[in-house]
């Protein structure tokens, strides 16, 4: 469904290119401080406009119709509208007809009966990340930690300085290029989790593989951990100085561990050490270059150029996302 | 939380070396012939003994206590529950004193304010995936689909051969081995997982990650999709024929994805081709091989040497846990 | 928390004298004709300016946000805005100073450490009802059901002829009444309610109890079959022909009760039969006629005269609201 | 479904003839002390054997199959398992022919199709309230607050002087009686429950209202407030000293409500007085008395006189398991 969480919990709702695109966040802490210029910073780091995004440029300032009284938040819910005044809805009647690889199209045709709203990918698109975003951003206001959230590869490189000129590439053949994104996050207190089922792994994973384009969720060594050693992978413990606030366990020591080949996670709780995950997006599906697909209204193969303006690399503005959503699960877990 | 799922839920409980473990499974059709032995088939696949795997060995007989009647499911909650017969909890009052690394023992400490249960790995043990097996198959006979579960990479190789060689060395090492396992499910029908929040990778990773030492997961290509283009990821759209049972959307063809890149799932939503996931475990983290801890009750470092009995590879008996995990989701989803 | 309900479920946010009231409906049958015009006949229901309602008067019109397209439901969350216009805040500082008895201002601000928003009753305020009303139109799209709902009883009296003498005094006293709502629903099929915590009853009455105002909710003979025997309260059953669509258990009869005095509801599911229940509303709280209450600024005892705009009977507006609730919970049953 | 509550949940299992019922409760705070002996007096409140009840002995002391160490809870679920041992299935053939008049076992049958376990009342048994009254008990160890919850009403009399009299008449005709329950609580701090939906009052008419033979909820006043005016029915607020331990909103001084007119909840928050709520327990349905039902074998009507041990009246035992519902929300609420 859309909604997602408990203490802490959101509402998403809106299309592409319907009247507007929003969430509704309950659970706010009462007393934060809070304001519409607020979210523009994250709100900048998700825009289009950088290269390998689209040049759909909008204003994204978003109304809040509740919860808020003289700057403060209340405690009720938080509603946040995000208008769309920039639709160019002609070019997405195409995909009613030639639905496109690797997109949502037709199942969402075969879910919906037919009567979901096919413009711009509807409430599958990627512009639903937006409240998202805002979400996150109030959850960061309720939080203790800071996050470091980075595209750490894109087209297979490792090395920023290549991104440019493979996004060039990927634009000019019409194609689009994967990438990973990494999310790190110090200041968490230990214990945070819920076992059995709902292990820090379990919540961040089940929010981020809800961003579009998302195809692989690891935490430390993730997969690479497949390959070591129990004696390679663990983390010593160590002894670490009681910081104020901080509580340990009757009778037991504070500790942390050494390194992060857990990705600070234990036992799915937080162990204390740094939380470090990575998030693999796929290359976006909507590409200028010729696709074999099915033509409905033929009842033949047909070959599909996608109009439109899409992003070369979703990762790029996927990190703000990413990062919003772990924002969302620690929000919950305080 | 100790539950899972909303149509299809479960409720979890119990400890390695308390009276038992068992679980709650509501949300079952009425109707479902069923009787102890059912469980038989997935729980040797989960069983000690297996070179790699502890040689604890158990009957591990289910008893259901409720939600039969002459043979059937009745549509009330069934409970099962396992007996734990064969405990030598001696081995882990050491744990309380010396926090293994890369275990729950230090942050379960923190969590539960030192009261939980420190034998055997307590509410966090392994032993508690012998419920959620159990779950699997009652979940498995309310679907229509076929799963195909493998370990396909221990300690970083593919070829099963070398498999017996590796654990064995690692056996002698007092050390653990990581492992990959790949869950295929076909014959579920297009249009399963709920938009925004609960698409078929947020529930799979949900639970996949709640199960003891999974540090990744990822759908078709996974990672490696991020190293890929559109253009190659994306499965081209064909034409099938329609199957019985099966429905369209209004007015649309049956069409399927061409190949498996998408691991059966476009826009969170299943689109008629096979699921593929694959599932990264951690090498196990108690190992006899010294390894530096802190020592609580000296205030001081020191080296601890795993007692006990563990699995050297915990991938080769979580193949079946994982394929329970998917079915579980899956009865829910239909 | 400010949703409600797992298959059809509504998200609710607003205060009073923000800038709107409105609701996300998810779990929304596609392909429903909707516009804006199909709320207002409830909505009038509701509406004030009736004798015993406050004499603010508002368009009310709903703003649909998303989940519509070319005229029908998408299956994407619905959501509905209504704008507030008409407020007259200085009203309401005084209640700061001086909580109303009966009123929650006091422990809202005990909850909300005193952020909350005061304005005319901010989240807690009657208006928050709109947007209930309006979840109730779009849940009766998806049922097949008729309902009666009407006020039975006000300021004591049972018999509508005297009911404008009645308020009319109050109001003159400054005072207010209570009130009995009674929502008759046919045409449910038999089975609904999910045993063992979610029966009708209970869903039902927790969506009841949240409106404000309400004090007591009974089915069928209700506190009435307290002072019953078994053989007086007991409905009979007896054989109906089977109607086009309506199953029976493998092997029964169609069997329905020849009587309401379980209010349609055997063991929480409803047995075909008509759903009755009763509604009590207590007086409003909010009433001219001078009370004692604390004042908090002088910290002594202190009398109040509310100004400002209330209803005499919010019975009277309560009874749409009631509707509306019941037409939330069966949508989500069915 | 059969679980219940967020914070602090419960998992209902069994049949009143099957193996066992029990319950699974999560949420439970580590380090309460906990045997099974603290469960006898609430079990003993509820036990049969009382005029009005059935004959029905049996020694009901729980299983704790998990939870504990070392006479604490752990924080990890406690699993209760009630054995059934004194069962005369027999009896119950034959409603399977002749559905009982006001009892669920005709709709069961259309909701299960048939395979519902019909012995006792199978899963619908007012043994499952047995491991509520079980929940209870641990709930009410995580609580700061005291409980008197009593029988005030038996067949339409507040005189328990006249209540065997009316018992044993009843019961000498083969009929049942019904009754009310009230229950008080102290000492709950101010600010409990959560807009909008899960009021304090939503929540307990939910758990309550999910108990056999519930017919109407209703708080403080309830029904006799639709006849009082709001000056009669308002709480006037006064200041009270401050206790340690309980905290005032922002710059507001310490009010309570100066009576119980409210039953101690505002705006479905608790107010700081005394919750005060009433149950009206139906008279139970199966009685001796013949009764008129359709005879589904025959396919024609005919009359059932109920075998089997019955309870004359079912309010008597329903105390304790009000009070336990009530304890259950409260333990959730905090």
């Amino acid at each position: 469904m859309n909604r997602f969480g408990n203490q802490f919990n959101i509402s998403l709702f809106g299309e592409s290119h319907g009247p507007a695109v929003g969430i509704v966040i309950d659970g706010v802490k009462p007393g934060l401080l809070l304001s519409e210029t607020d979210f523009e910073a994250d709100i900048a780091r998700r825009r289009s406009g950088a290269t390998g995004t689209t040049p759909r440029k909008e204003p994204d300032l978003p109304e809040i119709l509740s919860g808020l009284y003289e700057g403060h938040t209340t405690g009720a819910p938080l509603a946040l509208v995000f208008r769309n005044t920039n639709t160019h809805s002609e070019d997405y009647e195409l995909f009613k007809k030639m639905p496109r690889p690797g997109h949502v199209d037709y199942v969402a045709g075969v879910k919906f009966g037919g009567f979901e709203d096919p413009r711009g990918g509807g409430h599958f698109s990627g512009r639903m990340t937006l409240p998202l975003v805002a979400a996150g951003v109030v959850a960061k206001k309720m939080l203790p930690c800071t996050f470091a959230t980075s595209v750490v590869e894109v087209g297979g490189s490792a090395d920023p300085a290549a991104w440019p000129g493979l996004l060039e590439a990927a634009s000019q053949e019409g194609d689009s290029l994967g990438g990973i994104v990494e999310c790190r996050v110090k200041g968490l207190p230990a214990g945070l989790g819920e076992p059995f089922f709902d292990t820090v792994e379990s919540l961040v994973s089940h929010l981020v593989f809800a961003i579009p384009g998302v195809r692989g969720v690891e935490f430390g060594d993730g997969f690479a951990s497949a390959r070591m050693k129990g004696s390679e992978h663990n983390d010593p413990l160590e002894r670490f100085p009681v910081k104020p606030g901080m509580t340990a366990g009757a009778g037991m020591t504070e500790l942390r561990p050494a390194g992060s080949h857990a990705g600070g996670v234990n036992g799915g709780l937080t162990n204390g050490g740094e939380i470090v995950f990575r998030v693999a997006f796929k290359p976006a599906s909507s590409i200028r270059k010729p696709q074999q697909t099915w033509n409905v209204a033929k009842d033949a193969p047909d070959t599909l150029v996608c109009p439109g303006r899409h992003d070369a690399c979703i990762a790029l503005r996927g990190a703000v996302v990413v990062e919003a959503a772990a924002a969302i699960v620690f929000a919950g877990l305080l």
